[in-house]
């Protein structure tokens, strides 16, 4: 997508000459500038994933695929130091399915391989992985598209369609349109006006610092609001469609999300508001029938709740701490929106309803479909 | 309330001697300081509520009570100047009702007064306000006590009864105990096990930062999370009750109070945790029917949203912008939470059902209940 009027993926290789180096966007430093960094190493990777350089599920991936490139470049055609190097890579986010998918899928590409066709052929598969990604997520914007081109018909004069998304979903979590946001930005491709109320995000403030950052850079209108305002917003008829992204969704059609999630999809139906929610197929998680009462929350450090970093009036940055002294924080990480407040799934497959059997609709051969 | 160990209220007058001032908590300062600020002329009553030094319905209006005993002396007996100063205390925070009620009152209390009787006159008054207000809230707390009471019995051994509440309805509000947490800090007096889930209230933040320091000042185990965070507490059984309080409650028992509440408030029906609304039967508003459709949601400054003080890692205080630049930000101050999803009201005067009958059952005397 556009940064600067300039078209960006949010992970790529540079394979050319001498290069042999991954550039990534730091997404750390966003939004407050805007820069690359470069990994010539697996230990420049595993830092990048480490320390949320990079974080998204489909980014998260596809680095690690570019990481295995540099990997089987640095062992050297030694098998046992290219095993090692992938468990160092699988290690920096152990809950993070995507991230050892890509890292088997690299180390099964080079099986039976000779040693001098390892760096070509991992180079192709992170690639490949990250053209899937994209595609993906093109797949999803299109089916989306629809959704929004149906309100729109509806809406007099040339009154935007007003969205509504949290947390960042954008295609700063994955390599290009995202997610959630995929639609809205093949929406504003296409002409429709569409605007975005974007969901703070607290703690971390991925909806103001990421999602703020990426709509801003494609052009497309958007307020951001406290995630206390939303539901005010539905009342009064000022959304007409909530889309989020997942983190696993169960085949089932309870949606694991970023925390605060649930509160807008109670909203949402209170209020008649479509709430759809967007993924990439492989985001399913066929084993988890009870995504309530299965799917473990993650708690996080409280700093993140009573820490945020900002920009002082001098344009420095800093982190101030806004939490009374002496008082206890908890921070969990995600929450679950049961399948009955969702009104649909969002796929590069289509678009089905959050139900066992809506899901499996969009996987008609048995062998796609791994037994629940 | 205690605070380092002292009992005191947010507000009261020093007229002993050559005294002649009111006391505040300048409540701008906390929870990173506790500052007592002194106000000796109408003017610095002016500057302390127009500039919130102390905020909350309650909490104004006993500080314009006491700012009209100083505008009682300051007039000397001139009745057109003592009508202006009562005029420059309104104008401060229009949308107030306490403040113009509690002028209002003091005009009346020296009507037909001697002059040399004015300063006497309004200070007793002020006083009589103070008193009033506390007064009502501990009643609250008295009734809101039973309804822990009653679910500290249910619970097994000696667990705490987890309380959840939105902003701060707390003392820092009026001027003693606070509606909201009223019954929290009469179940910790009497020995019951009681813990508090702070929300943050983003965006200004006086979840964590007011109702935090007023909880850890009292001893009472609390713990800040983030607004996003209630939902997901409440369908994993970790909360019992939640209270919040609100700035306006129609006679129908819908209940306009801090954006964010509606969210909560659905969350609670949804896992049939029980939502109570504290306030003094004075909030009541008796002309409107339909608090959706007919309260006007104030919309405050955007860099509320924006811009969040607190505390470098050198100690001192700063200000930092946390939005992507160059975005937009919306800041709707409040939100209506219809009476269908409030399980009672907690006031003075008892608990009632969130309904027309409900309320008007409090107000049995006509003259009480003003015509709707």
């Amino acid at each position: 997508m556009n940064v600067d009027g300039k078209s960006y993926r949010t992970v790529w290789a540079d394979a050319a000459g001498s290069g042999n180096c991954v550039h990534i966007i730091d997404q750390r430093k966003l939004p407050f500038s805007f820069e690359i960094e470069k990994l010539t190493s697996v230990r420049d990777v595993v830092i990048a994933i480490a320390d949320m350089h990079v974080r998204g599920a489909g980014c998260i991936g596809v680095t690690a695929g570019y990481g295995m490139w540099l990997a089987s470049r640095e062992s050297e055609g030694d098998r046992e130091k290219l095993q090692l190097l992938a468990e160092a890579l699988v290690a920096t986010r152990p809950t993070a399915g995507n991230l050892s998918w890509a890292v088997d899928r690299q180390l099964q590409a080079i099986e039976g391989k000779p040693v001098a066709e390892w760096s070509n052929v991992t180079l192709r598969e992170a690639d490949k992985i990250a053209d899937e990604d994209a595609e993906w997520c093109l797949s999803i914007g299109r089916h989306g598209l629809n959704l929004i081109e149906e309100i729109a018909e509806k809406k007099p004069g040339n009154e935007p369609v007003n969205v509504l998304t949290h947390c960042n979903a954008g295609w700063l979590a994955f390599v290009d349109w995202g997610s959630a946001t995929a639609p809205i930005y093949a929406a504003h491709r296409a002409g429709i006006p569409i605007h975005v109320w974007v969901d703070e995000t607290r703690p971390r403030n991925q909806g103001a610092r990421l999602t703020a950052w990426e709509l801003a850079n494609e052009g497309v209108p958007h307020t951001v609001i406290v995630d206390n305002a939303g539901g005010h917003l539905m009342q009064r008829g000022m959304v007409d469609l909530v889309i989020t992204g997942t983190d696993r969704t169960t085949y089932t059609g309870d949606v694991a999300n970023k925390i605060g999630t649930y509160l807008k999809a109670l909203a949402a139906k209170d209020n008649n508001v479509p709430f759809y929610v967007a993924l990439p197929s492989s985001t399913f998680d066929w084993k988890t029938r009870d995504g309530i009462g299965e799917i473990p929350i993650e708690q996080r450090g409280g700093e993140e709740v009573s820490h945020l970093e900002g920009r002082l009036a001098s344009g420095e940055l800093a982190e101030v701490d806004v939490l009374n002294p002496g008082s206890s924080v908890a921070n969990y990480a995600f929450d679950v929106t049961p399948a009955r407040l969702v009104t649909g799934l969002i796929t590069e497959r289509g678009i089905c309803v959050a139900s066992e059997e809506g899901v499996t609709s969009l996987f008609p051969r048995k062998q796609d479909r791994p037994d629940p």
